[in-house]
């Protein structure tokens, strides 16, 4: 049966001989899969590169996420990251670590998921090498590499007083799904629960699909590049605090408009405090030019202004102070 | 205390506040850690990649490696997958999951490995990016990053009949290391034990510094391929093996001699099966042109011949069929 066996029983070599050739290829690889390591080209004589790590337990749950939203939440993150340099997604690598009692099937969806992933968000992006191994965990470690072009890559600290800051992408809506699973994807005792995940699921496929299959707009970041974004970030920690940073990175203030923030989520179960500091948004926050015309679905949340820290509706936010080391000397709050 | 604090304690950024600056910096590095990704130089318009994962438990146990040891191993392993192509290694990004419970000191610990083995191994080799993450289950997967400069990269699938076999770098050594640990370095009920393998540490110092703080010749992987290099490998599943992996990628046969691949063993506790069958040597097999003066510290081990497969000492190998898929249609051992 095509679908039988564990990872233990099959072992890594057989294991991955099911695996391998269900990974997309990339088309920037100059030597792929099967030599000691890939070769790629970097057209531009450099290269972007990034690392996300997603665990069993933390990061994710078997019961909520099937093995193909993991491969694809495992490639997506990653991409933003790319993404957010200004530059285009090329390859990909995969570390997976995995119980000996995992089924390959698992793994192949897991393949299947990260192919899905990249044929979506970044056509072309492939997987160049990897490495499978047995844990008791599960783990998938999963490095990106982007090509910026002719362009010089968008740092978070280029953004200028007069600059106008905008989003593309969800906000809050992958905090409300991860708040909705623990709070109703679960059994009598608490658990993650698959029904009651897969319910749930159905009824709010909005903020589950942002939590468990995530789609960042990564070719808004070549186009936020092109536009003549001088500042830009991957929103993973709440839209608040990557502000911050990037306000901190740039020597400026940030002013967030709320009604702004907020738009787009009527109707939907994400709260003002899952959109201002929820996590794992994978949206892309840049600043632009005042004259720019925002490009793809960039909408303007706010402006840069002379100063510190980040503002929203005019008014520092009140409780920020806990969440972010800068705020000890920012005078914020004060 | 500056040691004081385990990862759950101090939480992910404080952890990193004190692991960071403790990583070694990338002379390639455009754009260093801290944006959402790094900028690596490709002067020769393309890079190698190549990653590797540590778990404990498969892969290496506290009780034997310190946290210095096992940053050294997770470097040095992917350095010399980079060195095998012939390529001269640039920059790692690290992905690290550890149980809360781990001292910060521990993590600070594998940094400071990981700066040792690009020190001592790379010169110039830094580390520009990871991730750090809980997990039940410590694990380090290093993504290395290489440049073959302007010349082809060296494949597995370039050896030609009359090409001379060479070897640099420890073979069975590793090997030999694990096997006295795993029958020595225990305590009465058979689990690894720290007193013992420390005992054994000074007692078969190369043995277990091969297996526990590998010293690949990383730098006789960019000298082979200037010498000419045909084809070339990091041997990290035992000669044998990797020999036929060589030969079937190349459409050749390598004939090994044996007194030569155990040259250098006498008076450790080497065995001819470790030699030829044991695993992470992280040894470079390469072959040469017949008139081609041996770079480095390689030296001659066979030849490359017409036909298929490996031969030692003109002979098939008896009872290697179980170890290779490769062994049901190439005819070894009829």
């Amino acid at each position: 049966m095509a679908d039988a066996g564990t990872l233990g029983s099959a072992g890594e070599r057989a294991a991955l001989a099911r695996i391998v050739p269900r990974l997309p290829a990339a088309a920037s690889a100059l030597v792929g899969p099967g030599d000691d390591a890939a070769v790629l080209a970097a057209p531009s004589g450099r290269y972007v590169v990034t690392t996300d790590l997603m665990v069993h337990g933390p990061d994710f749950r078997l019961a909520w996420s099937t093995p193909e939203d993991l491969g694809w939440k495992a490639a997506a993150s990653n991409l933003a990251d790319v993404a957010a340099m200004g530059a285009s997604p090329t390859a990909l690598v995969v570390a997976l670590a995995a119980p000996a009692a995992t089924p390959v099937a698992v793994l192949e969806g897991i393949a299947d998921g990260l192919a899905a992933g990249c044929e979506a968000l970044a056509p072309g992006c492939g997987v160049v090498g990897g490495d499978l191994s047995v844990s008791d965990t599960l783990m998938i470690a999963v490095t990106a590499f982007g090509d910026p072009g002719d362009r010089a890559p968008v740092l978070r600290s280029g953004a200028r007083a007069g600059d106008v800051v905008a989003v593309s992408g969800l906000l809050g809506f992958a905090a409300a799904g991860i708040r909705l699973l623990y709070a109703r994807g679960v059994d009598a005792a608490g658990a993650p629960d698959r029904a009651a995940g897969l319910a749930l699921r159905r009824r709010h496929a909005r903020e589950l699909d942002a939590q468990l299959r995530p789609r960042p707009p990564v070719a808004d970041g070549v186009a936020a590049a092109l536009a003549g974004a001088t500042a830009m970030l991957d929103v993973s920690d709440g839209v608040l605090l990557d502000a911050s940073r990037l306000a901190d990175a740039s020597g400026v203030a940030v002013r967030l408009d709320s009604a702004a923030l907020l738009d787009g989520t009527e109707g939907s179960a994400v709260s003002a405090r899952d959109v201002l500091a929820g996590g794992e948004d994978h949206a892309l926050l840049a600043t632009f030019p005042p004259d720019a015309r925002l490009p793809g679905a960039f909408r303007a949340v706010g402006v840069v202004a002379a100063g510190a820290g980040v503002l929203v509706d005019g008014r520092r936010v009140p409780g920020s102070g806990g969440w972010d080391p800068y705020e000890a000397w920012d005078g914020r709050g004060g």
